[in-house]
């Protein structure tokens, strides 16, 4: 036994050892069991069921709160039943706009009714569904009726705004026109609200999302004129998940906010358009020329306004409490019943949803289905496996996030890691998370073989990366927001994973009438071959973190990892410092106005304030000091180790992600505790690691910079002493 | 005497002095009396006088053989007769093409018959001058009827020749269709012949010349949906000038070459066409959607073909030759009579041309009617100044070139140096040229205040090179071709300037019928405050160069200039060796084939010849040595000088630039002697420095570079004698 831990820990801390069949967590016996356990599972996947799957649950539109959509989730509970798992649906009851009043109209110096409706194509039947179809809309839009001037501000993005200041174009009071991109979508109106707005449009151009990308649908996958981008533009940075319980359980008898002091509801009506209903509008703005960057594919001079474009805008909401089923499906570890491995997507769609997420959602159930039959055959996983269908993912990850606010305590005490997948198509992984989980999932990329290629389907991602300029080496991205791993890492601090294919899925289908199984198996995964793949991945991940000895958990990516995002965020401090000093020195030599054209819109800039040196020795004091511990635990002689201390450390290694929270959360949004990613609190989805120091300093708040370096120094010293207390075990 | 001339080398050797009555090349005293000359030469200068010119010579279409070209010169002469000057008209006999039938239609999969006409606009009578306008086509294509295939090759340049490789298509017995820009429009016809194509069709995209960039006519200055480029598609860059007397000027009796032997008229038959009639022909293409970079600001897909669209070509012309006049207009100089100061701008334009060349041309009358009336008042230039207005500079540059090869033995003994200009308008200072005139030219720049800022046209320039992260100081770019200052400096080794105003004069028009006096006075030079300050800037120069003591030629910033552009190549040189080795190793790993999509068109690629160490030592140490050479000569005691030595001295400067020439030329086209500066054999305007070496690497050939590294080293051998025998002087 003793001589067994020597070999267990040398593969656990140290680097990946080199013989194909040591894997990280398992001793040699065991990783031999695991691998032969792997290929049985893969041996079972079936590209048939994922099919048939599809065409059953993307038939109709199932949005929260529709027949259909129970109607899925109660079809999956019945097929986890089938294959042994024990499951449940759990329902929470969330608010949810359904578009009542939808009028945009052009009323000077033209007249234009948007038409706000896409059109049914030929080959398609699904999107002949005529009333069924969900209108398109932003859900979490507030109820408006408002009539303005129309600005051009190209994503609606911060450094849009700086480049209207330059114009001297204002907003106030005024309705904007922004592109989709750029940002999440949820950004662009609640900027545009704290700029003064009182209206937001957003259109989906051509030139990211039409035909300047390929042929338009039917004839190709991408975006025809008609189309129209829906999606949530509930304030998500804030925090997600129902607007009215924040932080808790949307159950039944929960309280409640009143809607009009709902903090993540937009202040200002938006509504997205097609390119088709863009047109008119775009053309009716004069003003000066677009800069170069705005100008997107539509054949017209792009001018930003403000006017003469005038548009009215009326918008109202049927706002609704409307039951969100989950279906929570678990298998009972052998071994370690109170340690669960999850994995999740979500099952809820804006329309038919066929890859958005039901191609994730047929991998997942297919990995469970053939786990399942496993288990029934005698190969139980050690740990609990717990596999859930999200619902109403789409309007702000409300299903999840209702979900983990109602059970964190358990999930915090129980769950090992969270293992998220959403929409997947043709291509390469794409794999983010954790980053104490990056040399596993490595592993794991190594023994999953490309249907394209025949290659690993790391050694496929190396070459991408390799060929786009990137680093050869496997890693994880690190997690922003955009589906359900959110509630689990941000706000509980489980470690997380995000897995799925693309980059040979391209189209415009995305939250549109488009996304249906014709066009998935045109466009997306004809044959279902990466929907295996993914399953094929996932599965392996679960079932190495259900069976591992000790949980695959390794720390020297993460500081690796961790002190490059210090370094960054330590360079471009320097670099911003460098550009104002460069800017002033610039406004000082009145630079700017001899370079400008005297017949185009100038205005003088300002200098700005001094970037100070900001004190990083706090967290490189911290860093430097968890280096030293890092290595000790990668390297120690753990022979002396007892079973006893093997399930104290485990459950140790489980919790250290954890320790990486704060109570208190970031600034402004406590919901979010994690302190080495977050979703940006103006990209929305794009991630900021490190966020309250980066966000600070980005914001140019040097005293809450210098406060928040102080406030990860003392999360990393709770880290720190984490790591610790696993050493003294040794 | 002697003393002065101390003053007088330090001056001219050493770094401007900074007391702004200092001048390089002038005692103090004639300093004082040149600035004075200058001012009474800047206060003479009147917009009216430009606006009146423009009116009259841009009335009707005047390109080369026309009557109205034939009268402008005639008035010119009168002009330059009424303001003292002796004005001649030199005239050559020319071939030139005049189009006969144009006929471009698409014949599948559906058809198109092309317009090829340019719509009048309202509120410009210009444009409605119907059958005078000129029809669009590009001068000196082949004779041709042709049918095939498209296939969309975006520039037409080299490295979309590599892109098309990629994707496995052929260019061979297709017709191919380009977009205007990327490179000089030459160079599209001549690489698809070289690539097997069998016509070429060259259109304006509106990204790039249209809608895209702002408004079009006549609403704005940009290319509306009719408008043409009309220009030379002449292998210039092989040599310019009359296609039948390479080398020698094309009077009356001159030897010609056969039409069909003609080395510089296209091997394919090419047109220019606009986006209207671009359209359909691109929107009928299938094949692979363009690569991002390829695609423009038409509402379509691009694809890159080859067909289905198939396109009839036919083109016929009427060679014929034809008069050429050119207008020569003398001051003889009072002191020093055989050495010529000369000035020239084009009179002959495609249309009207009322920016290109008449704003231009406008500006250099301008300026020698205010010398032509100071030398009246007794203020005779010490040198003789020329004063030229050339034809048939639209075609290829033939006008000068055939004056040149004409009269090159005595330019070279005589010719100080030659001042070009061209379109004109607002904006910024542009000066090309030989880099010894850098610090002469610097100092005009500080002299000569911008109309609109009211600081010097030098600061305004470093303004925007700072706004555009550029650098402060004061710099010429190198001369490539595409105006009347290539014979001078590429083929007779004159030393040579290029001058122009611009960066806020956006437009469509060039080329078109919509360079107009209309189009100009609203967009390009309202009230003709830059016509005045070319004027004043170049008559500055011109007196500069006409009144100084010692010529103010300056080597050392030549030598800072051309050692940079040895550590450019050999860098680039590096990179290529790197970038090269990357590409093989991935080659060898497979990683192309493996990143690559399987249902996208993909070629594996080759290996690549691996990048030489090239033995740059004789470069580097001539140049070392020249440096050590240029140091004396600008720190030496010249005060022993006698005023024989002077004049010998002078005479050595004026014949500096032609010690960078070597008569063998450049290797497979031996009329480009300069060895510093070349138009590239495949950029044809843009200038490749050290074009000999530069251009055997930037082809792969290893011989020939190492070859040319020898020749170069020999030339600057020669140089580095012209300068010590300046040196021997002191």
């Amino acid at each position: 036994m003793k001589r067994t831990f020597v070999v267990l820990f040398l593969l656990l801390f140290v680097s990946t050892a080199t013989a194909q069949e040591a894997i990280t967590g398992f001793t040699p016996e065991n990783a031999k069991k695991q691998l032969t356990l792997e290929k049985a599972f893969e041996a079972k996947l079936n590209t048939d069921n994922l099919d048939q799957w599809m065409r059953k649950m993307a038939a109709e539109p199932h949005w929260v709160g529709t027949d259909y959509g129970r109607e899925n989730a109660e079809w999956i509970q019945k097929q986890f039943k089938s294959w042994g798992y024990d499951a449940k649906i759990e329902t929470y009851h969330i608010l949810f706009p359904y578009p009542k009043v939808r009028l945009l109209e052009l009323t000077a110096p033209t007249t234009y009714k948007a038409k706000l409706t896409a059109v049914p194509v030929e080959g398609d039947e699904f999107t002949g569904q005529g009333d069924a179809l969900l209108p398109s809309y932003n859900a979490f839009s507030t109820d408006g009726d408002v009539e303005a001037e129309l600005v051009f501000v190209n994503y609606g993005i911060p450094k849009d705004y700086e480049e209207l200041d330059k114009l001297g174009i204002d907003v106030k009071g005024k309705i904007v026109i922004a592109k989709y991109q750029g940002s999440w979508r949820g950004i662009k109106p609640k900027l545009a609200a704290e700029k003064g707005a009182i209206g937001c449009i957003i259109y989906s151009d051509p030139q990211d999302d039409g035909y300047v990308r390929g042929d338009v649908y039917p004839k190709g996958a991408f975006k025809n004129k008609t189309g129209v981008q829906r999606g949530s533009v509930m304030d998500m940075p804030t925090y997600p998940g129902d607007v009215l319980t924040p932080g808790y359980g949307a159950t039944k008898d929960a309280k409640r906010l009143d809607r009009e002091q709902a903090p993540t509801i937009t202040k200002i009506p938006v509504l997205p358009i097609s390119y088709e209903d863009a047109l008119p509008l775009l053309e009716a703005l004069e003003g000066p020329v677009a800069p170069n960057k705005w100008k997107g594919g539509l054949p017209i001079t792009y001018h930003v306004g403000p006017g003469p474009a005038k548009v009215h805008l009326k918008l109202e909401f049927d706002w609704q409490l409307t039951p969100a089923h989950n279906v929570i499906a678990t298998l009972q570890g052998s071994e370690y019943p109170d340690q669960w491995v999850m994995r999740g997507n979500h099952h809820d769609a804006w329309v038919h949803g066929a890859n958005d997420p039901i191609s994730g959602m047929v991998a997942l159930m297919e990995e469970a289905r053939a786990i399942g039959e496993l288990a029934r055959k005698g190969n139980k996983p050690k740990r609990t496996l717990v596999y859930c269908a999200w619902d109403a993912e789409e309007p702000g990850l409300i299903g999840s996030t209702e979900w983990v606010e109602d059970h964190k305590e358990e999930l915090q005490r129980k769950v090992v890691a969270y293992i998220n997948t959403d929409g997947n198509g043709r291509g390469f992984l794409g794999a983010g998370g954790s980053h104490s989980l990056q040399q596993m999932v490595g592993e794991v990329a190594s023994a999953v073989i490309d249907p394209q290629k025949g290659v690993s389907i790391k050694e496929r991602r190396s070459a991408v990366n390799l060929v786009n300029g990137g680093k050869e080496e496997f890693e994880l991205y690190a997690l922003g927001s955009g589906s359900d791993y959110t509630p689990f890492i941000q706000h509980a601090g489980i470690a997380s994973l995000n897995l799925g294919f693309g980059g040979e899925n391209a189209g415009g289908e995305y939250h549109t009438i488009y996304d249906t199984y014709p066009h998935y198996t045109r466009f997306k995964d004809p044959g279902f071959q990466y929907g295996v793949t993914l399953a094929n991945t996932a599965g392996r991940i679960t079932l190495r973190l259900a069976n591992a000895d000790v949980l695959p958990f390794a720390f020297k990516p993460w500081q690796a990892t961790v002190s490059g995002y210090l370094d960054d965020i330590m360079k471009s401090c320097t670099e911003m410092r460098k550009a104002i000093e460069k800017h002033n020195n610039m406004v000082d030599k009145n630079v700017f106005e001899l370079a400008a054209d005297p017949k185009k819109p100038f205005v003088r800039p300002e200098k700005k304030e001094a970037v100070p040196f900001l004190d990083f020795t706090p967290l490189q004091n911290q860093l430097a000091a968890l280096e030293t511990s890092i290595q000790t635990l990668s390297e120690a002689d753990i022979s002396k180790l007892s079973m006893d201390k093997r399930v104290k450390m485990n459950q140790k290694l489980m919790l250290a992600e954890q320790a990486l929270t704060s109570d208190a959360g970031l600034p402004r949004r406590s919901w979010y505790k994690h302190q080495i990613y977050a979703p940006g609190f103006y990209t929305g989805y794009g991630v900021k690691t490190l966020p309250g120091v980066r966000e600070a300093i980005e914001q140019k708040n040097w005293n809450e910079a210098q406060e928040q370096i102080g406030v990860l120094a003392a999360t990393l010293k709770r880290f720190h002493a984490h790591i610790d207390e696993m050493n003294n075990m040794l």
